[in-house]
């Protein structure tokens, strides 16, 4: 068999194999959009019988057989052409799907099944000793999976690389520990200025169904194709591509919160303007697949914070936002309702936090994530290390657990290496809007006049249209000319707040 | 391997197939549904996995080899009784996949495509001519399916045992016929007595959104259970049962056509109370199967027209309509919408045609199609032979081909041998009907009171839980004492319109 044609019954195979997981992508999305509640049993077992039928395909050794022989075939790929790309990331996830023994993959599921269901219950009554054994126990098998993926790295980099291929603890120490010398400085003199915008704007009367029409009509100005894709309702917002032409973004609604389903939707939009510019050439493949969790989400935050939350924008749609919600907006200044989007305040709880202090919440999840699993800090340790870290960092200290060590699912449902993702979708966020605007000239005055275009336009050449050709520390020196850096981020931050409370 | 083990075995896989099929209806409803246009594509493709895994499964020489073992093995399940039941069916359905052989499939599906295609720019022109050559193709093929399939009845019967089995020409002729003798008469007498109900009623202003509360309403009264299921808006409405738990039924609105959303919510909230009705126990075999769709039909029929169009039921719930629809119905009189809402009045268009006519165009499409099977008619003969008949029936002369032999789709997709299922449903739900009454008393003064438990209760008994024990003939036996014939329905439609009418 030559390698072209090892190559392209390859391609065939794992097309089919994106395929199954794209029906399983639309139960995903029934469930959490539509599903009646009395489906989910049966849903739990559609899901079950996919997953099945997925993992037999992607780890069928007619797969293993394939890329070997393409990889020692009479014939080499281009580096970064589309078939070295694919080969490469083929190889990587048959190998990650092949390395963790059935029966760990097995263990691994039941105990988070228990941790979360723990977790639930903990988190409730704010009960720490409810959710520390089976947090032990999801850990210590965390670590045997870090241990089976290992390549070289630390048993935190194996872990960290389901999620952010290539990212390394190390770099992450250096690049976060700078970002927090200067962050945490940045919003305590904040803080002291003693100034606050009148937040409660956002929390006047905004009817739900003119929430939504103004959220679709934004999420169309900035380039998401309802042709392509749509808006629903859920509880927990997420957006999922479920194939070429078909993207779903969710947010949801509460006639007293402006800024959750607005931001969220606009966050959303992010994440699916990325899947929507996908080459749809390459389609099943990994050359039309996402980079990381960490680039994904560098989409999602552009939008929702470097450009939703930036004045240029509001200066489009204020007079929108004020014709669409008279009761809500009559009164108030586009400056000051600039203002109350910018809210920066340390609070407990992270997914409520503002642009600025949500990087210190990450911050802090990463440096005790990476101790847990490199066995430097014991689970029993952990809500004293939070509170230790969180006063130092945020000047507060948690009320209770519910506040702090407990407020998250992530760690019991083993997502362990996924927090860092969130913080590194900001930084390469800043560093792609600097470039941009560089490239672009005044994206400010573009804003403002309604156009989005040309961001759109630079994000779809350098980043969507690439899909996984290269690892996101090669991608973001290609687009940006710099490794990740902290500095874009805080220079942004400075420029964003400084002027709003004179610091 | 033991009798009792190889059923296990087979039950196993046929619930496998079961819910990988069940997968494929939640991709249908989102397609009807929710899927945005560009979704389309990708969809098909989808489709055509999910169709190619479950044939695959459904015709595994495994499944062959069980069915022997059990068939010839030491031990015979009693009659009837659930192993003996899903042994019988999936031995059916097994040699119903297989019998076809996998070129006269493919063919079958290709010309069916194109003649879809063909059909609707004909039917757009009316011009029978260019679906003519393609009505051929279709037929010759679906010919050749019923030579495939038959096992000793005519080749109608074979296309007929598809859609309702154990049901034969022969048998619908003779009912049918019975029928058509005392029907036409009886709508004619409705004609000539030029009376006619005030039908603008139906077509005054009803906002949507009451409309939609009020056919959820409507449809949880009779019992449908919403935390099992759901009602969507689509183009042309169907009900789809995804699992145990997870049944969804779907209308259109129009605000300016009351009946038509309303009805039609009746009449798919009937096909999902049977799908919600039927036996969890056994869910993913044959027991826990709908019988037919004559059978199906007669359950949605039952609510939208002999229930949903009595007068006892808008005794409950007229004044709740006139309170949610005041500017439609504040000068109308319950005795005025009942009879607007039974207007009996020959036309052209079947799926627009009143509870009385419907038969008829059901039954002049049986003639058409068991001839054109039998190589009684020619397909150029059919818009002569549709005419004709329609004449003798209707006393109308179709304007064109768009309003006679053109407006279905049926045949176009290859469906010969499934008009009769809507007829049938009519017929068992007199029968069904008539016996409910006999057996609960006064079903009127249920009605008049908004209960509507004790009917579905005896449907649930007798016809819902019984799952696929009984093909539908003995079925009707079983439960009305009776054979199918036509009495009850004629029964029915001169307790209905002979006092409206004075006829």
């Amino acid at each position: 068999m030559s390698t072209q044609r090892a190559y392209e019954d390859l391609i065939g195979r794992w097309k089919e194999l994106q395929l199954l997981e794209s029906c399983g992508a639309v139960l995903g999305w029934d469930e959490r959009t539509y599903m009646p509640r009395g489906g989910a049993a049966h849903r739990a077992e559609q899901h079950a019988l996919l997953a099945g039928l997925a993992h037999e395909r992607a780890t069928a050794t007619e797969v293993g057989e394939l890329l070997s022989r393409i990889e020692e075939g009479d014939r080499h790929f281009t580096p970064d052409s589309a078939p070295a790309v694919n080969v490469r990331e083929i190889r990587r996830e048959y190998d990650r799907r092949t390395k963790l023994p059935r029966s760990l993959v097995e263990a691994h599921a039941k105990a988070t099944t228990l941790a979360e269901q723990a977790w639930q219950e903990a988190r409730e009554k704010s009960a720490f000793g409810l959710f520390r054994p089976h947090f032990e126990e999801v850990l210590r098998l965390t670590r045997e999976v870090a241990e089976a993926l290992k390549t070289g790295g630390s048993a935190y980099d194996a872990l960290l690389d389901r999620f952010e291929p290539g990212e390394t603890s190390r770099n992450l120490k250096r690049v976060f520990g700078a970002l927090r010398d200067e962050l945490a400085p940045l919003v305590a003199a904040i803080v002291d200025t003693g100034r606050e915008p009148d937040a409660s704007i956002l929390t006047r009367d905004y009817p739900v169904a003119k929430q939504t029409a103004f959220g679709v009509a934004a999420a169309a100005a900035i380039g998401f194709d309802f042709e392509r894709g749509r808006l629903d309702e859920t509880v927990h917002p997420f957006c999922t591509g479920i194939g070429p032409g078909d993207t779903r973004i969710t947010t949801r609604y509460d006639r007293n919160r402006f800024a959750q389903a607005f931001f969220g939707t606009l966050h959303e939009a992010g994440h699916g303007l990325y899947d929507q510019g996908l080459d749809s050439a390459h389609s099943g493949t990994p050359m039309a697949d996402a980079v990381s969790l960490g680039i994904h989400e560098s989409q999602s935050r552009m939008w929702e914070n470097f450009v939703g939350r930036g004045r240029a924008f509001w200066t489009h749609f204020f007079p929108k936002a004020r014709d669409e919600f008279p009761a809500a907006l009559a009164d108030v200044s586009p400056d000051a309702f600039h203002f109350a989007i910018n809210h920066v305040r340390p609070s407990f709880i992270r997914v409520e936090a503002d642009e600025a202090t949500y990087n210190l919440h990450i911050l802090l999840r990463f440096a005790l994530e990476e101790a847990l699993v490199e066995g430097d800090l014991a689970v029993a340790d952990v809500p004293g290390a939070w509170n230790e870290r969180f006063e130092k960092d945020f000047s507060l200290k948690p009320p209770d657990d519910a506040h702090g060590c407990l407020q998250d699912v992530h760690w019991s449902a083993g997502l362990i290496g996924y927090f860092p993702t969130y913080t590194l979708g900001n930084l390469y966020a800043a560093q792609f809007f600097e470039s941009a605007r560089g490239d672009l000239g005044d994206l400010d005055g573009q804003f403002a006049k309604g156009e989005f275009g040309p961001l759109l336009g630079w994000l779809r050449d350098r980043i969507h249209l690439q899909g996984k050709r290269y690892p996101a520390p090669e991608l973001v020196e290609a687009v940006t000319g710099k490794p990740l850096g902290h500095r874009a981020l805080m220079t942004h931050l400075k420029a964003r707040f400084g002027p709003l409370y004179g610091v």
